[in-house]
């Protein structure tokens, strides 16, 4: 925690817009505590799964850098994974049997990366982006307008739910 | 959510600063996705816990309520529970085998009286406060500076954290 300034503050990020400062400060925050919640897991650990109807932790973890994907393209692009996207990423998305199956044998080094990668893109665009951008809003889930703010806000929201999984599961790991 | 008009969006809540009005938005969607996840709970369910180790669901729902009633303390008056508040929060708050011991035998509404009443009582504050209030930062966890909208974060992002757990418990809750 020391060796992060400003973890504890949602506020501006040099070189970013105000808002999309502060959402990112939320952002880095959840990513802190999920790579805490992972810390020194090995490649059995992070296959585990506790019973039939769970996801391995890591599968969470990619699930984590598969969101961030899929809202990059919503937000970004305004569109849904391509043919070739969902063969990459829709395992890590729809979690479940295609998860469990192809999930797994990767150590923690290997679902680090990604995420980092998937985070740096997400930050790059961001620095081109306005505030205004963060509020554009169209109809989204049910038909109801969202915006882009709450679109990131989910995505972040979306790793917090699964890093209270991710924590129970760790303390009920195999001795 | 057809019901709850701007439940997608993180904007302006009228009569609360700008910024508390986002903090809002983002509190208002974790605890609609807290509510739809215990859902038609009967006492039995909210009591049930999965394993020793365990929180039951109605424990996390005094939680959450607990954390709240702690955070209003802490930002509204810069101190924490006394012994009096700690009889009645206490168990909430620290979970484990106090939770165990003594949250029990509730019904949904029980807690979801409670978690209204300690919300409304934040809201209520939340209207008398400014933007700049929201940005005050003092030394916080392990002496790092953190702000009041960071300390509010933290509170929905244990909720939401904690909430991931519900709906895994759900999932396993005996038939």
């Amino acid at each position: 925690m020391q060796d992060t300034p400003n973890l504890l503050l949602i506020t501006d990020v040099p070189g970013y817009a105000p808002q999309i400062s502060r959402l990112m400060s939320m952002m880095n925050y959840a990513r802190f505590t999920t790579l805490r919640s992972v810390e020194g897991l090995t490649t059995e650990q992070l296959d585990y799964t506790i019973d039939a109807k769970s996801n391995s932790i890591g599968s969470l973890l990619l699930h984590f850098a598969a969101v961030e994907v899929a809202y990059q393209l919503e937000t970004f692009e305004h569109r849904d994974l391509n043919e070739e996207e969902m063969k990459i990423w829709g395992a890590a998305l729809e979690l479940g049997d295609q998860g469990r199956d192809q999930i797994k044998g990767n150590n923690l080094d290997y679902y680090l990366n990604i995420l980092s990668e998937v985070r740096g893109k997400t930050y790059d665009v961001f620095k081109t982006k306005t505030d205004d951008w963060l509020y554009e809003e169209y109809p989204f889930w049910q038909n109801q307008p969202a915006n882009h703010y709450f679109m990131w806000y989910h995505v972040l929201e979306d790793e917090i739910n699964h890093r209270g999984q991710i924590r129970w599961m760790r303390k009920r790991l195999p001795v």
